[in-house]
């Protein structure tokens, strides 16, 4: 209920923005009152510099000064002013400044006349681990400057600052093409942990439906393939975005840059087919869970019918001879009784050699 | 009920049109008795001048004297006349002024000649918020004159007019080409609210059916698809549409619009997108109702068969000793009442034993 | 039923050809006694000129004699000589003539060295409608002759024909072309009537359910289902017939058609997508009746439990105290029939509280 | 449950291919110890000559004397050697020889450097008319030689054959690509028939279910779905294998053949249009399955809850007197029986009223 | 349920690489402690020569002195710094390499500068036959020298390397893209194994289920969808793969070789196919468990409910004579019993009749 609640808000933001000239920067997602964080790190081959400026004027103090690739990573959109003055700085059209600060993008790259913009969806697990935050994150890559722009704060690029700050691997060596490369690689490995674990859930849900069905394991099962549906809404359109990528032409891409864009392409698919996969097994599931429902009615319903067609019979016969005519001469045998009990008893063994003939005990 | 007769009816005026020649003019909707209303809004970087005509007369006199950008908003397609007459002037294909008039359009974009042609729907929530209102917008885009005709009355170009008057954004800035961006991303906007209102539906509708799904939450699910299925089909041909709008030349379009048009674009793929997840939501919802359904008539089922289960075999036993035969041994024993409670006990503990399990219990 | 046997006949007759060579003229429908019915219209900007040749002869006689557009209108194709003549006539190749005179053809449209070949299926109402009856026209367009095949007799074109009798609209200072373009346009208008029929069924059908459903209902829905599969399979290549129909080159086609071409077009996939909404909401009715049925089974099912689940403990305590043991002491207690009343009682607003609870009641 | 063991012997034999080199030339159908049969036709537009050599020297010689069109028929693939001298002697390629000897092939066409080979699956409804057999033919083209491989003996093209000699159509005045479109064609025309008779039984199906839907028609109704399957398997290639075939160039394919060539593709594209239309019908065959399914349910559960709760009502009403208690007062009443029987009465109108409004009665 | 936990411990070996640079060369498989195999295979038309270097700088010295094809072949992965050693050799991509040490990869062929690398899974049936086992195949093909890297011992390859040691069919005189394809073609023709085994299974649940569907059968059959869901995840991209493989150009593969790889390309189809196949049987059967099992709940429920009919108005008359009312006149006649005993019998032929009527028995 909680989830569904937020996905309401997060809505009715979005919808304010209606009305409004296309290029309006609003930032559409929840406001923080928390300051924008800023990072600044600098490398080049021989090495890196790191810095947390206070303000965007800092920063372009250090583009400005700057030769070398240069990554300045922004914490949070709320601060519409400071993202309009690097924007501006950078020479960034309205749309894609609009595109930064509204957080219900598709995943999309945009090539303009001198830069490239990135948008991608970061996902990750909820704390209570039940459903996905969906935070959005952008790129500007212009020259040998890569400007990115994070909904929330936390470091999920620790990975590639380390790799540039240890001189691990070729990142060093390479240009800010590389870095948004590598920045996008680290997003894409993050749904891989998001696929495995709805994998994990639904394998918990496969043996929780093979052993006991019940009505809860059904909504689970729901939520789960709910969940699914809106991933794959947020990752799909990653394949078209990768693509472009690949295609990009020199001085924006440098051609040896390539082979890794198609390596992350091929992720990016593989993602998609899991994601396939999982939407294909929980339709599967579905299907399990209706057939072993309608095992189980078949099941109850053969022990009701099987008590109702022994007991039914002989009840009736027990209903006759309760009866109160004076001249009923079966009541005045002797055996009367002990001939009516095998009776019973004959009628009882025939129901049963029916009921095995069935199949049905 | 109500919408269904609507429906009919609109269609029962398409029909009508049979056996007619292509490019006769006839309003093929419904016929309504009041005035056509036009208003002229020219406006150039400078300055923006409103009126409101009461004749195409006036509107050609305007149209003639002017350099300016100049949008021609007529609300209300009932008066075929006036209708003719401003297409006639500005040389507008028979086929057009009958695509104009006939309400039953797909989206689409053509490019004639020296003219573009554009038809969009504009879909609102009905007042009583259970139905949609299709309603449809045509476009000529000629030079640096735009003339849109809408079906109804109502304002939902306020917006965009406001910004015109205000100087807002880069509006006032750009030719005819940008406002027809403009018009068509305001109503594409609209799309959203819709899809807003249909997932909160959904949402509600899931919550009633994981709480008692009943007979009446099955038929509002059902009408929901049913408008989903309408809803995809009207704006499904956007895609379609935009991407040939994309793709115009110069003169018609004049390149630095492209841009915008990649991103309204990309908000029509956002719309198409979520309709399919609504598409999905929904047949995931009818999938939980079947198995809830069966859920709660394999609960039903337990509780008969248990209740069945447990008195059949001792009411037989009642049923036995109630019989009047003349020599039934058990009747005379002093405590045959009793043992054969104690009888009882055993055989119901012994059922109980079975249901338990059985896991019925 | 009646349906049944009709497809089956036909296709009796289709088998027929089956070992013979490629290009035989052999008609494949049904035989039909009656005359073929010949009518030639010839007309200019300046004048029409309409007659109703009675044989083949004299039909080329005109046409040799013409210089204007001439619409040959060849009603019935029992004839197989008269066809072959005339197309001899035209230099008709043989497997033009074969697809004119075999009735199972898709609508296609095929260029050869120096005519146009196009076929496409009129559907009407059957007259009790309750099916549909296809009808292959087919059409040779040749320079400024244009030769349509009918199946029946039935006058389709009527309109067409008044159009050019009464110089209605442009059609009389067009080619032959733009005349074949008229008789499709009016052929797809068609189609739209029997859409219409099928969706106001549709929702009958719909009000059906939501009221009451039953097997009859579910019977006309099905039928109505079947029929939707075999009109979609005669529609859907018309997309693929109509796209290239646009696309032919001059001297076949001219190039100030195309704009009506393009807008036949736009029909045609108006039409392939109503009928897929048809389909689709056939589909939803199928999973309406189903949870439909299944939530009347629950109804029934509680009804049956509930009534059960009251009558049977008492029904029980009852049989105990009808039991004649010689010493049951609550028989002999002064109020003991009153107390079991209570007791009975009790029971009985304990298992409505339950079943209260369980929300069956 | 013959057939199951059938196709299982069929692929047995596949599977014994596994582990050899591509190009070994190994029969993989069912041996027959038949002799080869073999049979030539020699044709040109002035005569034909018609043979039946015993030995693959034999055809060699003719093959070299002639320059008319020859057609070679060899009836069984199991003599691997005959077949490896004729395709010697015509140059094939090691690879065309396995395909033609492995029976497992899909329907296709492949152009080496200078010949043409194809292969394709001739099916015929099984005697006892149950199942489909599936027969592979190939061919090989090379100038105008044509030689085609029957896996089984059976003259299948008996009416080509006819027309060549007969001088029938135009099949003289070709060559030998031609030949190859006839003997295709007669292929395809064969599917209509297997189309035909499967529709036929989806009928029959249809007025059984309809009657009175058992286990056996729903047996029926799976093994046609599953035949369905593997036909659509067949068959479907064959769209790809005739769009190539048409898009040959000289001098393998002589242009005016091409419009036969498009000819053939329409009747590909029908085959599959109807079964998918047959797919599609099978499937609403199960959906009315399933409802007509879960109406006889209802009615069932009607009738035993109708039942139940007219008669458990009064029944417990007939207990309640016929218990033991010494002080009953009722039971001294002079009518006591006689309202008693009037209360049963009241009840039991009670509930047939409410069953009435349930709308179950 | 073993299944699952094998899967769950390969994704998180898999899960351990995020956060590392991409080109890190990490094993992602399971460890095995065992040496890796290592064998050469040195071959050109006049003769081969087989050894089994201990380290890669053996194969280093091999593959320098050589001019003929040299096949090496690798097993096991878990000697990283082995397979750097020859990959560095060979001038290999630090992605290839990564790539072939990470063992969840997609069926992919990449072109490198002056090398191909190429990744394809072979299945294998588990010993217990219950579930598939993927390895994944890496090969590098640079010039004549064709490498291999096999996840786990064990000989698949043994056909090639026979035929190449006995010089049977045309491997010997072939370069080693031919090798490469020959490799392919062998781990393609294993994959017909798993569909065959996969084939026998759905036929023997189809037998289970049509003789006597129960819970266990369903687990199976789900199992099986399961698994081919799987299956076809890591066969579908093989399409795509083999495609590519055919596009190369000289001097990467020679272009004689291309009409092999027409004919693995045809193969893959083939399986992809059958997989389809398989996919859309396994639906069909869960319809028929569903259907057979409604089926037996309608057999049940008739049972039951004739069982109820028959005697629940009997028990009703046979208790309305058992009440102990004082004036019963009835109870005094003579025959009060007989004609009460032909009331019953009365009563039961209707209910038998009406039964009859209702086709129940």
């Amino acid at each position: 209920m909680k989830k569904l609640k937020t996905t309401r808000r997060k809505r009715q933001k979005q919808k304010s923005k209606l009305g409004m000239a296309p290029g309006s920067l609003v930032f559409t997602g929840k406001q923080k009152m928390s300051e924008v964080d800023i990072s600044v790190l600098k490398y080049s081959e021989n090495g890196c510099d790191e810095s947390s400026p206070k303000s965007i004027d800092e920063v372009i103090t250090i583009l400005n000064s700057s030769e070398n690739v240069t990554w300045v990573n922004i914490d949070g959109l709320h601060d519409e002013k400071s993202i309009e003055q690097i924007c501006t700085f950078l020479g960034v059209h309205k749309l894609s400044m609009e595109d930064i600060l509204s957080i219900g993008q598709r995943p999309k790259l945009e090539e303009y006349n001198n830069y490239l913009q990135a948008a991608i969806k970061l996902l990750s697990l909820d704390a209570e681990e039940d459903t996905i935050d969906y935070e959005q994150i952008s790129f500007i890559l212009k020259g040998n400057v890569l400007v990115s722009f994070q909904e929330k704060t936390g470091d999920i690029f620790s990975g590639v600052r380390t790799r540039i700050k240890e001189a691990k691997g070729m990142i060093r060596k390479r240009g800010a093409d590389y870095l948004l490369y590598a920045l996008l690689d680290s997003v894409v490995d993050h749904y891989f942990i998001i696929i495995e674990s709805f994998s994990e859930k639904l394998e918990d849900l496969e043996t929780e439906l093979l052993d006991n069905p019940d009505q809860n394991s059904l909504n689970k099962l729901h939520a789960l393939r709910r969940e699914t549906l809106l991933l794959r809404r947020s990752i799909y359109p990653l394949r078209e975005m990768v693509s472009k990528f690949e295609k990009l032409e020199e001085p924006i891409l440098n051609s040896d840059i390539k082979v890794f864009i198609r390596d992350l392409y091929d992720h990016t698919i593989k993602v998609i087919e899991n994601i396939e996969v999982l939407r294909d097994m929980s339709s599967g599931l579905i299907d399990l869970y209706m057939n072993s429902a309608s095992n189980k009615m078949n099941e109850i319903m053969k022990v009701l019918t099987i008590m109702s067609a022994i007991f039914i019979p002989i009840t009736f016969i027990a209903g006759l001879y309760g009866m109160n005519f004076v001249n009923i001469p079966e009541l005045q045998y002797r055996n009367g009784y002990f001939i009516v009990l095998g009776v019973m008893l004959i009628v009882l063994i025939g129901m049963l050699i029916f009921l095995k003939r069935k199949k049905w005990i």
